[in-house]
């Protein structure tokens, strides 16, 4: 199965969704253009099909081991790493202080999902250095960024997050790893982290730590947790390695799927360990590194279903099976002209588009957020992109779950069968929903802190911006008003649920969090198909100019069936979330 | 992890769904009473908990394989099947003349859920043998069934289905086995069959296999295929086993699931075979078969919701994480006291629950449709039993799928984890909407066969019941009423697409087609819901007397939670059928 990046598509959003001219108008970006980003994309995607893409059934099948104390990752994949590093891809959207190439982070994360599509267990890798990098550069010390920065945004050392514990998983206040200041600064960390991916392996020189855990006077709860810098090799004031720390690979996790990637249980033994940041204020840092990562794993969910998408579209041309039901032929067809078939295609094409159009749009403010010139630019894009990040993880996960899963149905039997790779898939999507805090983690998350925390004010602006699009929409054709309506009614939905939520929110929060994941997939749903009804509107205006007709008449097919088939979902979320709690709370379990 | 047999659930059914007075009043259930009924499935049940459920993890890891040219089956597995054989449990629902006990379809469909939800892979071998047997009853020659009913019936003997070739999944059209006609009036069968379950294995004495082929001057396509039986070990006159007949295993499949049962490519090289029936006439037969095959796999995927809906219960009393967001405790709770985990785990139940009753509704039309008194009877509970196998299959193992992923999503990160099992669910479940026909394969025999053959009038009629039941509600509690407001709604949703359909099914069947599987789901769901309303009204006057007050309550909040949160998914599924097509069919893919 050959893969192929998606980069016509990565290269639109970026340019019609991601709010473009603001970002290359930054500073920072000064002399960037999108013949630049497309070429980085072209190159990538080109690597990733030819050297990653190959590995991954494989890895799959051989998966990460456990053996006489070492982590034994599969074969090709030490290499394959070597060339990522030798090429430069970690620091794609990384300081060019510290080596990066600082592209913008939409850049940066269609790399991302083209890197996952093409071997999610190989990609956790980077996911994790990027994450790493992230709480560097937000809570560092100086020295601590000129020590570990530039060798993680080369890629020649690596990151991993230690969080959970066997009894602190969602709930970080139950961690009970210990943190014990030493006289020269330095701390000696003490406890058990289990799910650390890529907690040990021998791809790259050094390994960074960042780990949770609390000094003997701290607070009880989440006030009382630090973050600390845990090196696998101390590195000495002249820049060589020390004696390798005190954390130790115990065991790796015998997975349901990205199996290649390992995912180690680690035993802090007194590891020595450099406080990040303030003590007691771990908490906070690992927040805003954790948007960075919650982000990652969305895009996770879209490149998992694009390559689903990718599989099942092969087959369905290539399998030949029944007469066509309107007896257009006498003979068995190619499976794809059967309706059903494309509409199961269809229907992966759409989640898949609409979910990384969404992410584009989110990864444009993100950007603002962080860079923008004016700090009413920055606030108001914050406030976006604070509100989009729970609905890119939470909905694409989810979708991509269902896309990989519609993705096994289309290959019939053959799908079931390992050596297809269809199951890979299925396997592989099911953690993304889980890790860097499951579904409803996301959605407590987009109820409490984005929506109620605010009265609802973000929610409503977001609802104000999409009346304005449909009112762009209703000045076009018939399919764009057509699609203009059921963007209407998910609207209404979605206010609706907003005002209810935000009434009862102080009230009844039994009530409202029991509805908050059917809010989340309300809103994901909602901003998700916005962005392909802007989608259509570029594309109508394209296909005026006579540009690109066959992408562009694509796009406008797949923003109206997302529009029929997949936005009328948002008035059963509606109806769960305004008139279902009685008899979801009422119930004894 | 245990296993619970859901008897008390499953009698319940039983008794009030499946049309328990009719059906004890049939002459040949004679003297039967509940309490029968109850003692067996008590017994059953505890058999399958204790002998036959702690072989399922096990039987996972270690996988049906195939080593110097023999089938070597996970340890455990010929015992406890030897155990089953000898209580007599293969003959439950089997006619008497052949050792069977000749009770209810419905009481036999409760006792493949438990089998099934105990152990799906081992419950495979008896699901086939229960084909093989329907097959013989249905087309079998005296002589046939004198040989081989009560072998099969006492499970000393086991039965396979070969339908599939390489090139003929879903299209038996494409069917190339061929049976050459010998001069003592038996056949040479040659040809591959792949995907065949429990192709080979030596848990029994002997195998029967069926097989789909094609004589030499068959006319072509599905006209053309006739059906035989061809045994591992012929029968002589004497009846002592002949030498192996010329039917080999080659391989088995390396699967997502359910890998304790072996999933054979069998090469049948001349084998010596018996017509069942007449030539050409196979499909016939074998869609008398299937119906019953079909009907079974729905079972199978209420089976693995039920076995994974306790799994995460029990996960989710048991483990501590997070306060609650109503302030009610200062320390971490049970994660089932949040409202999410909450709404999760009713879902399962709904779903669970809904899709048994259906499934029990289901078995006293088919009992009746065999075995009613007059042909009137006969007639109407056919077409009902008729319309309703689809639903049972299609509704049923999508909803499995769900159910068990939910299972995992429960878990968190321990879901992952294989130790865990609920990630076993998630691949065994996988299989189910897809063989015995796919969801799309249903919804077009549920869509042409079963509503547009007859113009809708079946669809209508259940409709018309639906609409008595909304009736008896109106005229009970206010939460029996709300629950008719719900069921009214979706039967409109149902009546609207059935009304659709039949007005496009000549004229434009893409359209049409292109809308089978959301009807079918449409149908599923509403049909489901149905069945729970039903039963709400059952326990409410149940607890008006005072009886078995915890679970009737139970039962009044499952169909409440199914009429707020899964009913009206019909309305999407309605929007999706009568505004879709367009969208669905433009698209270039």
């Amino acid at each position: 199965m050959t893969f192929n990046a998606p980069v016509r598509d990565l290269l639109f959003n970026i340019e019609h969704l991601s709010g473009w001219p603001d970002i290359a108008g930054l500073p920072r970006h000064a002399g960037l253009e999108l013949d630049d980003v497309s070429a980085v994309l072209e190159e990538f995607g080109r690597f990733c099909a030819e050297k990653i893409a190959p590995l991954n059934a494989p890895g799959d099948r051989a998966a990460s081991r456990f053996e006489n104390g070492k982590v034994v990752l599969p074969d090709g994949f030490t290499e394959a790493y070597a060339q990522f590093v030798e090429m430069g891809w970690q620091g794609l959207q990384h300081p060019e202080a510290f080596g990066g190439q600082d592209l913008p982070r939409a850049v940066g994360a269609a790399a991302t999902e083209i890197l996952n599509a093409a071997n999610m267990s190989f990609a956790l890798c980077p996911l994790l250095t990027d994450g790493a990098i992230e709480a560097l550069l937000t809570a560092g010390s100086e020295a601590q960024k000129a020590t570990y920065l530039e060798p993680l945004v080369s890629g020649r050392w690596t990151g991993t997050m230690n969080l959970t514990e066997p009894q602190a998983g969602s709930d970080l206040a139950l961690v009970r790893s210990r943190a014990e200041r030493q006289e020269n600064g330095s701390y000696r960390i003490t406890g058990t982290k289990i799910f650390i991916t890529y907690g040990e392996h021998d791809m790259a020189e050094n390994t960074v730590h960042l780990v949770l855990a609390r000094t003997p006077d701290a607070p009880a709860g989440v006030k009382g947790i630090s973050l600390f810098l845990v090196p696998k090799y101390p590195v000495e004031a002249d820049g060589t390695f020390g004696p390798r720390n005190a954390v130790r690979c115990v065991s790796v996790e015998h997975k349901l799927g990205v199996k290649a990637s390992p995912t180690a249980v680690l035993e802090y033994e007194g590891a020595t360990g450099f406080l990040i940041g303030e003590e007691n204020c771990g908490l906070d840092y690992m927040f805003v590194m954790m948007n960075a990562a919650r982000y990652a794993v969305g895009i996770q969910g879209i490149a998992i279903a694009e390559r689903a998408r990718q599989q099942a579209l092969a087959y369905a041309r290539d399998r030949v099976q029944s007469r066509p039901v309107d007896g257009s032929s006498r003979e068995a067809v190619s499976i794809i002209r059967h309706p059903d078939v494309r509409r199961l295609l269809l229907r992966m094409r759409a989640l898949t588009e609409a979910g990384r159009a969404m992410a584009a749009t989110t990864a444009g403010w993100q950007e603002l957020a962080h860079h923008g010139e004016t700090p009413e630019t920055r606030a108001e894009a914050s406030a976006l992109a604070e509100f989009m990040v729970p609905l890119v993880k939470g909905y694409c996960t989810e979708m991509g779950v269902e896309v990989a899963s519609i993705g096994v149905q289309v290959h019939g039997g053959m799908g079931f069968i390992e050596e297809t790779g269809a199951a890979q898939h299925y396997r592989d999507a099911r953690i993304l929903p889980i890790y860097e805090g499951t579904t409803a983690i996301q959605a407590n998350d987009l109820l409490g802190r984005k929506t109620l925390r605010d009265g609802g004010a973000t929610a409503r602006r977001l609802a104000a911006r999409i009346a304005q699009t449909e009112a762009e929409l209703s000045a076009a054709s018939p399919v764009a008003q057509a699609v203009g309506a059921r963007l209407a009614t998910a609207r209404g939905a979605f206010e609706a649920a907003v005002d209810h939520l935000c009434s009862i929110g102080r009230s009844d929060p039994n009530a409202a969090y029991g509805a908050s994941v059917p809010y989340l997939m309300l809103a994901g749903n909602l901003m998700a198909g916005w962005q392909l009804a802007r989608s259509l509107l570029v594309a109508e205006a394209a296909l005026a100019r006579g540009e690109e007709t066959e992408f562009m008449a694509a796009k406008i097919a797949t923003a109206r069936f997302y529009g029929d088939h997949i936005l009328p979902e948002t008035e059963t979320q509606r109806l769960r979330i305004t008139e279902g709690a009685e008899s979801l709370l009422d119930a004894v379990l």
